[in-house]
């Protein structure tokens, strides 16, 4: 028994969808998950952030330039590699952090109404497995391209 | 518990990668879930469409003007109601359909390695039920704005 992928991106978009009608602020379209990585771990490169959000490093790159000249991040050298810029929220993106925080925990615990906690156990359990293995998948193309 | 909705996005930004390294195809980026719909039942309407792929009637409507603009779909009048169009596959869709089909199977198939049917058969329940609830309220938005 496959899994179906449709399925699964119907659910993100009707999150897209929940969270324009939820949330009142400028930040460009998709790119919320960019603002809970970076809040949630401040500090971090370039390649860190395209890793944990299995996106490619040369899209990475491109949305960070648009939320730096948004005013939303800051590139920083890390004090260990000047070389090395290390990516940091702005006072403006901490400010929205919450809101996007809050409407996406609103988001996740509307979906699970009705669903048994042993069923969304075992559910969890292999959406983590499912993500393992397309993470590695993920890794596998972009080590093919270096 | 809650389901995480950010394993969810992780796993179709995953599949968003692998179908990049895979076709070589001019379609817009992220709109293969179009490809799918349109050419799996071809002849409904814009509206219809969107409910489908739970997006809103004006991304829609864009996303037609620029398939319609590539020459990948025709809108015809309806034989029932001139004034209503509907969206058909042109031969230039037909053409890259299988590919984009087929791609889209092998990585619904390389997700599942490993994990038993016992385990899928209940994932894919609480999958489906956790869609639904997502559409009611993707619906419940979109009856709003009316």
């Amino acid at each position: 028994m496959p899994i179906k992928m449709k399925v699964i991106n119907n659910i993100g978009r009707c999150q897209a969808a929940f969270r324009k009608s939820e949330l009142d602020i400028e930040i460009p379209p998709g790119r919320h998950a960019y603002v809970l990585a970076i809040c949630r771990e401040p500090g971090r490169t370039q390649d860190a952030l395209a890793s944990d959000l299995c996106v490619n490093k040369s899209s990475v790159a491109r949305v960070l330039d648009t939320f730096e000249e948004l005013g939303y991040v800051e590139r920083r050298p890390s004090p260990e590699d000047k070389r090395c810029l290390l990516i940091y929220p702005t006072e403006k993106m901490l400010a929205v952090y919450p809101q996007i925080r809050e409407v996406t925990l609103r988001w996740n615990a509307l979906l699970t109404e009705g669903i048994s906690e042993g069923e969304l156990e075992i559910f969890n359990s292999v959406l983590m497995r499912i993500e393992g293995r397309a993470r590695e998948i993920f890794k596998e193309l972009s080590e093919d391209k270096k």
